[in-house]
């Protein structure tokens, strides 16, 4: 089990709908070729001077940091970052002369020598864009007086793909909209929110294949805007799709066949002695609509530690035995029942 | 709930395989003419005979007997009848002239003027073939004395239909057979058990299609042979086939998809808020698998309980609320929750 200090164990806030909150920000250095154009000697050097900035800054989290070479990372260790959102799925390839910088409790994470020189990452449970944004704001200000990153006064934030310009900020929201995806709303929103200079999309697949209901929304437009006003506009139609969500739940959940089908999940979870990833996925998305609905009586934290602890590279890394396909899926059956606290009859 | 006087909430000998025996004679008056070719009097008169004879006679069971006037019996009530094989699912439909005597715990019932004059049926729980034809035999001699049955001297006992002459007997034994019909063993066993005069059927449909896994192995020659020797050949291939079931369970639940399976029927049942008879039928198979292996910790006779109260006349009858069919598989999965003893998380 994950432990309980990280992040992604506790609950923020619309914690019914919202599952987190991240920041990114996109920095390059000035002296230095953008990460397509470097030779190992420069990222070297990026790895050098952010790894010293970071570890030994005059800061009070400077302790708190642990440094990971993701060359030599072990690939399970590194899916399971990818599976907490600590890094991009690609950054788990583990290309030479990248590294990750992760605060113990995992809210923040740089990654060094991804699509650009660094990408500061701060994640909260729930929506919380304030928070996140004020600490990556912090964490920002602090490492650009030693680091002085690429800024150009009219481009602003200078990075390696021109879609990052000016703020460099992305901003992001995953939501549980596993009503809205019934009901058929998902296209329909996608379209609305694109008009406003948003994205979203499924985190396991793309529309009514997303199986978890679990989506992104975050913003695009990053240039001739600043980050507040980026801030607030994610936040003000994030709210509108949560009062979406839930309304379109006080609807569904009222038809005794998605209750039938919610109690089904947990009770398969609660009994299966084999569960594939993908079907978990899917059940696992019933229960939480359960329990965030109050259909169900399970604590909403319980249900997050869940949804990374029974992912295959979480799960494989932190399991003392030796685990094949097959077995992981004995070990992921008898992980869920465990954690919904199934009793034998 | 049904009574637990009732002899089908008991579990009998070898429960884990039989779950119930039935010794069924058919009877009939010599001065009278079969039912095909009997007028609306004869009808009466033999119903008055029967009647008198069983409820007046000189005979300890005499007052424990309850007189039904199928004709004017409610129709699922008469369902619910079948439903508990006290009577024939042809008889449910309540034609002119035909009645039930049935015992008050209905291990005994006599049906009249169904395809004989008189069809006495016994029931036991488990393989129970010679305590069964005991019982059938000293009812049949104690009517006989006072209502004189046709009987031939070269022929046996004259029945309407020329496949009961003889003994008049069928006796048969209810298998749960879901290891060997997995195992794709039915039809090689239907094959071999016709070749020893006996005949193997599905109860809720056939081969495959068979949801419940319910067997009825029944002899089908009466004449030229003893009541004695047609009981003796039954429970001699009913202990063969309850081998080859135990053996077939012991390969089958070595299988971690046979114990998940198990496992999530016992969750599902434990979680649904609907459920059909079919979908009930098939789970509740899987369970009583469980249950009979050791797998689950379920009573079986908490089993065999269900298995009568969750069937459509039976539920109906007993509720309290008129049931529709939604409402129905709203009820049925009450009832299997609170039966199968499921808490709320």
């Amino acid at each position: 089990m994950t432990d309980s200090n990280k992040w992604y164990t506790q609950s923020g806030p619309d914690g019914d709908v919202v599952l987190s909150t991240r920041i990114r920000l996109a920095r390059n250095f000035s002296d230095i070729p953008f990460v397509g154009r470097m030779t190992d000697a420069q990222k070297a050097q990026v790895e050098e001077r952010v790894r010293d900035a970071v570890l030994n800054g005059n800061w009070a989290l400077a302790g708190n940091f642990h440094y990971i070479d993701m060359e030599h990372c072990p690939h399970v260790q590194a899916v399971s970052l990818a599976e907490r959102h600590l890094i991009s799925p690609e950054f788990s390839q583990g290309a030479a002369g990248t590294a990750l910088l992760l605060l113990e409790d995992e809210s923040v994470s740089i990654m060094v020598n991804e699509e650009d020189h660094l990408r500061i990452q701060v994640m909260r449970p729930g929506l919380d864009l304030n928070e996140a944004y004020d600490t990556a704001d912090k964490i920002d200000t602090l490492l650009d007086e030693k680091l002085n990153f690429a800024f150009h006064d009219r481009l602003g934030y200078l990075t390696q793909c021109p879609t990052n310009l000016g703020t460099g900020m992305r901003a992001s929201v995953m939501l549980h909209l596993p009503a809205l995806q019934e009901l058929g709303s998902m296209n329909q929103l996608a379209n609305t929110v694109a008009k406003l200079g948003l994205t979203i999309r499924g985190t396991y697949g793309e529309g009514s294949d997303a199986k978890g209901a679990v989506y992104q929304l975050s913003n695009q437009v990053t240039l001739g805007i600043s980050e507040q006003a980026a801030i607030e506009n994610l936040r003000s139609i994030a709210q509108q799709v949560i009062a979406q969500e839930r309304n379109a739940r006080k609807q569904l959940c009222a038809d005794v066949r998605v209750q039938d089908r919610i109690w089904r999940s947990y009770g398969i979870l609660t009994t299966a002695r084999t569960l594939t990833v993908k079907e978990f996925t899917g059940l696992i998305s019933n229960v939480r609509l359960g329990a965030a609905t109050g259909i169900l009586n399970i604590p909403m934290d319980v249900i997050s530690r869940l949804l990374i602890d029974a992912m295959p590279g979480t799960m494989i890394s932190q399991s003392k035995q030796e685990l094949d396909a097959a077995k992981a899926d004995l070990e992921r059956a008898r992980l869920v029942r465990e954690a919904l606290g199934a009793n034998r009859p």
